[in-house]
């Protein structure tokens, strides 16, 4: 059992906090810049909590959940113990890294348990803490070096954020058609799902894949914008290579 | 309850035939060029089959299930019956679309009641008879024009093939580091299934979205590929828009 500040209370926080007071871990204190946010999740873990940063109690260690922009300043301010961040792409001197491999939204409740965290820490003491903390909130936990951090971050910018901005793109070229959203939400579903059991380059279909130029061709002249025309073509070229 | 034929034993015609079948539809032959195909079809839905088009028996209708470039030219050798494709992007004078809005996979099974149907034909008692077919083994079927359905299909490249490349990218990365390709499976799946209660645009993190050029510049130096350097500026900053 640890004991542990919380700094942040947004959604990262919110899910690490409850999982690690539901795991028996003591959280000490939760510092926020936003009171009402520090409160209500102070209340469910049983914790103080507090505005000021300066005003940090003592503890086993902190882990710092805020903006990336925001981590190097409030890094700078815990003097009094060690700390790790949640963040895939931030790198700090004697900070370790704890790092939860999935995409947070407030309202969706996730089941940590199956969540990815990724452990780092110079100090192997601190490490190996770190370690058996996420060892008690998840099954998957994984000591990677910097360079693997920072390129699991940007593999998962690619199968998140973009595979996102691609339904959001579906999205809006159906809005125009005065077609439903609702109509591709089981191939979004079933595509994700298929790379459960088949790798995604196995699972491939579609025009690009059967390499049927004419196709590939009329949806480049049905698209209107030139970004996504450029957009269509890099990502078509890649997958006919 | 219908007769129909089914041109083409692939992984359409396979789902196809068997929902078919199961909803009481009589499936009178299987038409394939692959004979041990047609053959292991036609056995599961109690059909003859055959290897010859122009050896095509008498029904209600056929359904051409077969790859794209070869819908016309089976379809100008059915001269008995009404026909339909199920292909999103061809579109045939005189021909009916029997276009289910799904990716199929060998060996992946699928519930076909959850996968939508598009619908249309020129003749409206074979629309009709098209509609009723695809009501029995769908509880999602829409009756949409040449115009919508050509828009359908593009979205679903960008929503489906698109968003998969994108996962496939992710695992190369990951390889090309020594990192598993199973860490990123959790977030893959939440990110999709996010979709079902937020829209896209709501449910995108990352980033771009947090507008943190920092980071994205580490992620751009990062990548040593050209293409994927294009890539990731082009759909950030759309995100970023």
């Amino acid at each position: 059992m640890e004991k542990i500040i919380l700094i942040g209370a947004g959604n990262v926080a919110h899910h690490l906090g409850i999982s690690l007071f539901g795991a028996g871990h003591q959280i000490i204190q939760v510092i926020s810049k936003n009171e009402n946010n520090a409160r209500a999740l102070a209340e469910k873990v049983n914790a103080d909590f507090g505005t000021d940063i300066r005003k940090i109690k003592k503890a086993d260690f902190a882990i710092i959940a805020v903006n990336d922009d925001a981590i190097t300043s409030v890094a700078f301010q815990i003097k009094n113990m060690p700390f790790a961040h949640t963040s895939g792409s931030i790198s700090i001197e004697n900070g370790g890294v704890f790092y939860p491999l999935q995409t947070f939204s407030k309202n969706i409740p996730l089941d940590l348990k199956k969540v990815p965290f990724c452990i780092s820490a110079k100090d192997i003491d601190f490490e190996n803490t770190l370690l058996e903390v996420a060892k008690s909130i998840s099954n998957f936990v994984y000591i990677i070096n910097k360079k693997q951090r920072k390129t699991l971050h940007l593999a998962a910018v690619f199968a998140c954020n973009f595979s996102n901005q691609m339904y959001y793109i579906a999205e809006d070229l159906l809005k125009k058609s005065d077609l439903d959203f609702e109509m591709l939400k089981p191939l979004i579903v079933e595509t994700a799902n298929k790379i459960i059991k088949n790798s995604p380059l196995s699972a491939q279909t579609g025009p690009a894949q059967r390499k049927d130029l004419k196709t590939i061709e009329n949806q480049i002249d049905l698209l209107e914008d030139a970004d996504l025309k450029s957009i269509y073509k890099l990502i078509t070229n890649q997958i006919l290579k």
